[in-house]
């Protein structure tokens, strides 16, 4: 199980931190082989990797957002879900709006809305791994006055980092992408992943990227609030300036 | 006048060429010192860079599109315009949506939507510099069926060539970012372009990429229905795998 592994990556942590981000389906894996195993593996907010989570907080003082195979039971759904939590409570969930792949077959579609979740002074965002890829979601977080983009990712194609630059720029938002490392070899399923986790500015400066092969743990000092001014220039605010009456959405 | 360099750098041109992407405000130059000065400048669809440039289609045997500062006169407003052209006609009119900086001095934002022109196989959207930033722009034309995006630019900053890497990518289209070189110096302003104009594949491959500092034409050869097929793999197709009720647009 990968909560001994996360908690021995996180004990060395000294610093003060307020935001810690993990992998999507942080702890189950991602190679799902049918509806029946995905079921078995998932929980619900009052399941044991949110109370793992809720015990990690704790300890190191911060809050978490982490990807997690979601049950809801009531409605017999399960959704490839990222939570955000304190010791104290789930303050958030997202369900992923665009399943990738073979996911399609095993996890229903998200149906809640994307949400900013104000955490003391920061506004967190939450959007996993493929919704990189449609703009529209790192967009609606700005709109909703998101800071940060908290991003747990199991990314097998290249392109995602570099995008998250163009994202953050767009958007004049922070991105953490927290990628899963390795390689997982099920069935017909051959998955490696791309690692380089990345805290991504405002600006579109990479403020720190991991290396492509090992688990790493990295601290990243940021001012939050740098991302609440939309303008480039005199003339240039990001967000006033768009032109919605021009877009085409559908 | 840039017309003879533009001329000069065309003429060698042996292959079969069927679009022509010249940049941004291509025969005026861009550092506009006043509205008076840019109205002296600006012309309609029946001014001399319009016959000009259909003079070049002729010579070539192609359509191009190109920047141009348009008057329209009956409204006395000026536009940072792109048209695409023919031997015989205007094909179509885009004036930028999203102006930089002082540019918002001596233009009125376009007016007009965004629009795609079917020439031969190929369909063609238009759009100008920094248009680029707003993944909206990209995103209406391929929602509109762009194969290719022509996309004229006086780039001063160094992250919009990266940036249609995602571009491409998430629409799946072509683009042709035709970028000026060199510096211009006037009054206080002191623009340093960066060149390096690109063409994409749907796909985020860069098929060529020009240098920072010379005026070049490249010839690229691609097939604009490879930009039709939406789907990435068995499960994902990029258009019709969008959450409309989902996104924020305002």
């Amino acid at each position: 199980m990968n909560f001994r592994q996360v908690r021995e990556l996180t004990k060395g942590i000294q610093d003060d931190v307020a935001l810690l981000v993990l992998p999507e389906l942080f702890a189950t894996g991602y190679a799902f082989q049918s509806i029946k195993e995905t079921k078995m593996m998932a929980e619900d907010i009052s399941g044991e990797t949110i109370h793992f989570l809720q015990d990690l907080c704790r300890s190191i003082g911060c809050v978490i957002c982490a990807g997690f195979a979601e049950i809801d039971r009531d409605r017999d759904q399960i959704y490839n879900s990222a939570v955000l939590v304190d010791e104290h409570e789930a303050l958030g969930v997202y369900r992923k709006l665009h399943l990738f792949n073979k996911e399609t077959l095993y996890f229903s579609p998200g149906n809640l809305p994307l949400a900013v979740h104000t955490i003391g002074g920061m506004k967190v965002g939450m959007m996993i791994c493929f919704d990189w890829i449609y703009p529209e979601v790192a967009r609606t977080l700005a709109l909703l006055d998101a800071d940060i983009i908290a991003h747990p990712a199991n990314l097998v194609l290249p392109y995602c980092q570099d995008a998250m630059i163009t994202r953050c720029l767009e958007n004049h938002v922070f991105a953490i992408t927290a990628n899963r490392v390795g390689r997982e070899t099920r069935g017909m399923d051959n998955f490696i992943f791309t690692g380089q986790s990345q805290v991504t500015s405002f600006d579109g400066t990479v403020l720190a990227r991991a290396p492509a092969g090992a688990p790493v743990v990295k601290i990243v000092e940021i001012n939050q609030k740098d991302a609440r001014n939309k303008k480039i220039n005199e003339f240039n605010d990001l967000i006033a300036g768009r032109r919605p009456s021009m877009y085409r959405t559908r």
